[in-house]
């Protein structure tokens, strides 16, 4: 399906690389199937992605066992981010396309824990190190495997 | 879980209401576990909302037979949506709590195709009929289960 969308083509897929080591980035968990990655751009409390391991550019593109894993994976982040950083809620988005901003190539399931203010930021926002979105992957992993 | 997420809780649901026939609403498609609805706040082409047909808060209170048809379905609607109105993007999201503009305490991911100037409408959109929203379901109905 994902062939229609207008989808970012670049050389090489970031989340692959990083899934496969070649370039840092901190890894909370993995599984056959889907991985929990720390983005490096924070837009609320807790922010993760949710990863099949296998290339798909898009959902459209997922294995049904992979859409029943990154689903089961989606819901074991959002609760660690509630046992970890307690924020009072939890915001979920996935784009697929250029159009609806998606930049890698990779599907992702962004999930983020609500600003004290409520809501998450959209605009800029600093790009942490590896070495401080390990410290956030590092208060999450305890809380996975729980449920 | 849910239960330390702030979330709205009004007298009664109305996804659950619209689910029992009990107040009109346009409905795609449901089965034993999931539905499609046509929001009438249309933020995007195609907009629909995939729901549990049991009333769930947020997703950290779904079952896992039901996390898994939910993710299903948001990938048949989604592919209906391509077919049906060929946007050039998707766009989904799902809020838990108040602080994540969660207004109805019944859970549910909204799927859009992009606008076609991209991303979708996040600021106030008019409330369309329920005859309209009728209109976009026809357009969407035959695309399901076609995969």
């Amino acid at each position: 399906m994902s062939e229609v969308l207008d989808v970012p083509q670049p050389e090489r897929c970031s989340f692959c690389d990083y899934l496969a080591g070649v370039r840092p980035f901190s890894i909370v968990d993995r599984s056959a199937f889907t991985a929990i990655l720390v983005t490096r751009e924070q837009r609320g409390v807790g922010h993760v992605l949710v990863v099949p391991v296998a290339h798909r550019p898009t959902l459209l593109d997922l294995e049904p066992i992979e859409a029943s894993a990154v689903m089961t994976t989606v819901i074991a982040a959002a609760a660690a981010i509630m046992s970890g950083f307690k924020p009072r809620g939890i915001a979920i988005w996935q784009n697929n396309g250029f159009p609806a901003k998606q930049t890698i190539p990779h599907v992702h399931f962004h999930i983020a824990g609500t600003l004290p203010d409520g809501g998450t930021e959209f605009g800029d926002v600093p790009e942490l190190s590896v070495e401080q979105t390990d410290q956030i992957a590092d208060v999450l992993r305890p809380f996975l495997h729980q449920r």
